[in-house]
């Protein structure tokens, strides 16, 4: 009896559908393909020696190799608060900052904190599949709002707020989004923020990427219009994936809460890993000189793919971060196209694999950071190449 | 409604007591204090050195800071399976390992693959309270066993199963417990198997110190008798705590749920600090010399608190890990005492700290790891002082 129940837990487990983004880049990991598939920052652009250099000082240390506070190291959160303040109009406390295992812990331990089984919980269409899989764990009611080229359609929920939905959160990754490249206008951020004041639930402002801009900074954070938005990010886009050094910055009972949960998932983070952020992130004359270097690169990068498709497509703008978003008005059925251009040796992400409830059938994402230029412009030859296959595959199969 | 919503959820999260622990660290910072109450291992045996170098050798590949898989880097879990299967008569493959952060979480993604809410727990007593935390926030129903000077008592979990009990697991930790300090026998290790294999609930053996032995080895794991026992380990007490690396061991169906469950919780782990512990765990003469250290260094600061308070106090023999329990034959409170010794500039943790449901009122941990022999001896004379002023404090209270 106990067996079966812990089958079942098991199996409940194993209940959300299986990441098919992670079947695709099994399968991309084939040199032949030039792959837009992933979502990975370049290995090339990860400036390991300043990490080493950074590990070395750290290391000097002997506290650098002990546990840690469960809220991460003191100085980071100093440092990170620093910045936070800088890009607001808002002075953050470090007390407001809790340093999580990358971003991803930062959604799941709140999702613990502010969620019950059952509660709603809004995100963008289409969405990021990583919060969406902390949400669906969390057994909440998920509605979405759709995105366009400004950002997330407060109209669209304010109009669901109006017919009575009370969510306890509305998740949005408000600058450069994945996948949908859009940035949320100033005027809609002042709306959330109005909003999420006037109904009383939370937003969690996901920012990943808003550092990665390529001619102009996005809009100040959400979080500048309002105490009840939760911001985050993370030195995974920035510095490494492998520090696994996100945080939240969130209004100090948040916080509190977040940090009993946060004790019982792993104690602490890793002083080390957290010293070396602290290291890189409070260098400003080397942090700007690396950002501009990352900003110059994936913009080049971005150019290079922004043509895709042609008028096939309407494309959202890319100002910024990794990702560019495709939809076709050509009625073109992206998962048959990628058949296609598996054939034709490039990758990409159909847009189905980012749907809650819409069609995404007809859009697709494509990742511009882990080619260089000249490997791009051979992928949009070779997509090109697919779309007219497969529009010849899909004309005979019309006639016959 | 969704602020009070809110709220209450948060004030669910914070239910559970406050860890005293945490609170006596504070006072204990104290320079003027011997503290014997933290659980730290001693940072001058923390190789920095070899961490350094071994951060280097991994920063040469540009694939030590790109994200790596959910269950852990392949080559560290190889290196995991390979100690493994040396340290009992099974042979594990890489594929049974998942790499957690610190085995903290994998206590934290076991509960949430393991139990439903409500389910039957069994934690020895006195308990490890990071597990404890973790069965109560996983609103588990928990139950305890006893410990002797043979680590669990596992007639009594038989009598409770003969009562009708159904847990779903059992928690033990089996070598040099904390804070028990007692180690499982060789034939409790082979009872509790065989009620797992009858009754059909999870083991978890916890096995942090399992290597810090002074004078011999432990017996065989307790996995080596069943395929239900899931065993944890970590790397933070041999090399470092800030390496946020921990393992655990099961059967592939249990490591699959554990991954897909991790994915939500934080994508994964560090990979270079999965790759500085994969190079200094398979470097077999260093670590042998290391570990040699470790257990030379702890083994004599065991002896220097073993004769506290004398025969005032049944002690379990220490024969490795980093704590020393202490239960007192005449009565004494040791919250009381605990005063009465910070005034002597002296401190350690009330059993109280580690009680279920048991009456730990006359129980104490001392911690061994991180004072020299001369520091000690001074505690174990405070020690002893203290024990003299608080009983004439109750002498006195007695008579008037």
């Amino acid at each position: 009896m106990i067996v079966e129940a812990s089958a079942a837990t098991i199996g409940l487990a194993l209940a959300p559908p299986a990441p098919r983004i992670r079947d695709l880049l099994t399968i991309t990991a084939r040199p032949e393909i030039v792959s837009l598939a992933g979502g990975l920052p370049d290995p090339d652009l990860i400036p390991r020696t300043r990490i080493r250099e950074a590990g070395a000082e750290a290391l000097a240390r002997p506290d650098a190799v002990q546990y840690t506070e469960t809220a991460g190291w003191f100085g980071l959160r100093e440092v990170i608060a620093a910045r936070e303040s800088a890009a607001g109009s808002r002075s953050v406390d470090p007390r407001e900052v809790v340093v999580t295992h990358g971003s991803q812990q930062a959604l799941s331990l709140l999702a613990q904190v502010l969620l019950d089984p059952g509660a709603t919980v809004v995100v963008e269409e289409p969405a990021y599949t990583g919060a969406l899989q902390v949400f669906r764990l969390a057994e909440a009611r998920i509605l979405t709002v759709p995105l366009d080229a400004d950002g997330m359609r407060t109209d669209r929920l304010e109009e669901l707020l109006d017919a009575g939905e009370r969510p306890a959160l509305v998740h949005t990754v408000s600058n450069f989004h994945n996948p949908g490249s859009a940035t949320m206008s100033a005027a809609r951020r002042r709306h959330l923020a109005a909003l999420a004041d006037t109904y009383g639930f939370w937003v969690i402002e996901d920012d990943p990427y808003g550092e990665i801009w390529f001619d102009a900074a996005p809009p100040a954070p959400v979080a500048d219009h309002s105490d009840r938005v939760i911001r985050l990010s993370s030195a995974s886009k920035i510095l490494a994936p492998a520090l696994r050094v996100g945080w939240l910055r969130a209004p100090r009972p948040v916080c509190a809460a977040v940090e009993l949960v946060k004790q019982g998932a792993d104690l602490c983070g890793s002083t080390l890993t957290q010293r070396i952020a602290a290291v890189m992130l409070s260098d400003g004359p080397w942090l700007a000189g690396h950002l501009e270097r990352i900003r110059g690169a994936y913009g080049a990068r971005a150019a290079a793919v922004a043509g895709a498709f042609g008028d096939r497509v309407s494309a959202t703008v890319i100002g910024g971060g990794m990702f560019c978003w495709l939809e076709f008005r050509d009625g073109t059925d992206t998962a048959a196209l990628l058949e296609a251009a598996l054939d034709h040796g490039v990758a990409f992400v159909p847009g189905s694999a980012f749907a809650v409830g819409g069609d995404h059938r007809a859009t697709a994402r494509l990742c511009f950071t882990t080619n260089d230029e000249s490997a791009l412009a051979e992928a949009v030859d070779r997509l090109a190449a697919a779309h007219a296959s497969a529009d010849r595959r899909r004309t005979q199969s019309t006639q016959s």
